[in-house]
């Protein structure tokens, strides 16, 4: 089968591999039909060290259960499926307590020995507690919204829950990427009362006041802190979603946090630690989030999409097959695309 | 009258300073008649720059008021009150969120200006909004535990909240100074499962076991993380209450806990700043806390002590009247005294 392969920064290549197929009987193999590039693609698309044996990518697919291991109970063959970003069992203590992230016996895709997204097929580990089936049929008009649920809008929905967010809140959503607009929608969608975008690009910000951002930041730096503060009567927002994940970024999120209020960040930051210096304990601010536990909301958000309540799939806005990948790529690197998405 | 007050490291005097008074209409004067030394004053005990005026000290008291300004309504001469470590007008957004400590008209005991609370009277910026009137005698056998809530008890209550302490959670109780010790009483108060102590006196180790403390671990640093780990199961505490506030008790805080738990930070820590190096992003952990509103919680926990079902005046190991305050900071910081109550 083809699929995507990165052996360094800025190398990525579309290659025939080994054919997926079953390992464990708690295994399916799925068809991939949409697929997409993430953000956080980006980060080893950057900076990733020479590698001669290369590093399979993707971890955001929706596809068709082809076959499934002896033990798989839940899934069969036809089955359309979404599946998070990473696969968990459904079963260990983690996984009971929706931080499926955590999962004891759970992993990433594009791992040693395991299949990436950006390819022809999967072979999914823990079929049964990391696939959810789809109501609707394989091409339907849902699939970028629906896509969205692997990885971005569950993201940017912690992001919302980690930060806090609920009715009545002042928020603050630091950065335009996919994330930060699927920021918007779920802080939309949790009904606060004001919403303000940090972020620089026209077409981004378009979209995020079509998602309900009420006001946009453009300023960076000390600049952007002063400007929130002019919004928020000097105050500082209730919750702030970090979704950018560099130091200055989180540096910002931090410095525009009101009093008591939370900072949610997620993603794979670049800038784990929190900044020296930027010192949040006075005014008894909350740091939380870490990677989405996306399993735990696919099922909370598949009805919003499917009734339309929310449509995350408007992040895409380039789609291509597989040997347009490496360009996707490119694209996303150099910001001329938002999101790619990928029909195999 | 006399007061404390202290001129630089190690260097703690009782001398006679102005008479309190009323300065604004706002103000109550109030005779203190229990005062207490905090774990937080030694951080200036131990390293405070030489300084000619001086400043004036303590910041828990209980007093009898004796005059209060034009425009305090809810108190009068005679009153019994028990003051928080802050002051705050009561009315503020902030005040009215229950986050007294970032009161927008507030401010801190000992101040330029203001009184400290380790003296004969103080002087109470903001008397309505600071002080609840105490439904008991100015003697009362309740004294010690009363005067914890001005602070450590309080303290000990938001770390536990901060942690997300709760029914059946594994909690870690990281110090066992009178902060710690009462963050046990607060963690058992909220029904945790297993209160694991980390600390190493055994008098205090003593106590926190009256206290509800189930397992106590004496081991510091990388060997206190494995301890923890194995008492839970390799997993980490649900909820981590660091009540010492430098950087190694910080790390440890941060390393003991489990994915998808919380860590409570509390109190003057030394170590503001998150540890470099100590990472807990792909844990999803929340870091919470701050200084403690203690405004919000003397008239949440004041039932609990007015009816004996908590008892955390146990905390004050030592009494002395004023001309021993210099002896009691000595002992608390050699570590003789745990706490030390100020009868002046």
């Amino acid at each position: 089968m083809r699929a995507t392969v990165m052996y360094g920064a800025g190398d990525v290549q579309i290659e025939t591999v080994a054919d997926a197929r079953l390992a464990e009987p708690t295994d399916a193999l799925v068809t991939v039909t949409r697929a997409a590039i993430c953000g956080s693609d980006l980060w080893p698309y950057k900076s990733m060290e020479p590698s001669e044996t290369g590093r399979r990518m993707g971890h955001e697919f929706i596809g068709v259960v082809e076959d499934a291991g002896a033990e798989v109970q839940t899934l069969k063959a036809g089955d359309l499926v979404v599946s998070p970003f990473v696969w968990s069992d459904g079963t260990c203590i983690f996984c009971q307590e929706g931080l499926q992230t955590s999962c004891l016996h759970g992993g990433r895709y594009g791992d040693e020995g395991v299949d990436g997204g950006q390819g022809e097929a999967v072979r999914v580990p823990q079929a049964d507690g990391t696939l959810v089936v789809l109501p609707v049929g394989k091409d339907d008009e849902l699939m970028p919204s629906l896509l969205a649920l692997t990885d971005v809008m569950a993201t940017g929905h912690y992001a919302a829950l980690s930060a806090e967010v609920g009715p009545g809140k002042t928020v603050a959503v630091v950065g335009d990427g996919a994330v930060g607009l699927c920021g918007v929608i779920a802080t939309r969608r949790l009904d606060a009362e004001r919403i303000i975008l940090l972020g620089r690009h026209p077409d981004r910000i378009a979209l995020a006041k079509e998602f309900g951002a009420t006001d946009v930041v453009s300023e960076r730096g000390d600049e952007a802190v002063e400007r929130v503060r002019e919004l928020t009567g000097g105050l500082g927002a209730h919750s702030v979603l970090e979704c950018v994940g560099l130091e200055q970024s989180t540096a910002t999120a931090l410095r525009i946090v009101r009093p008591g209020g939370a900072v949610g960040r997620v993603g794979v930051p670049q800038a784990e630690s929190i900044p020296e210096g930027v010192t949040t304990f006075f005014d008894n601010v909350t740091i939380a989030g870490g990677p989405a536990p996306a399993r735990a909301y696919i099922e909370e958000l598949l009805p919003d999409v499917l009734e339309g309540r929310i449509n995350p799939g408007r992040v895409f806005d380039s789609v291509t097959d597989l040997d347009g990948v490496p360009d996707g790529y490119r694209a996303m690197n150099d910001r001329k695309a938002l999101k790619v998405m990928v029909e195999p």
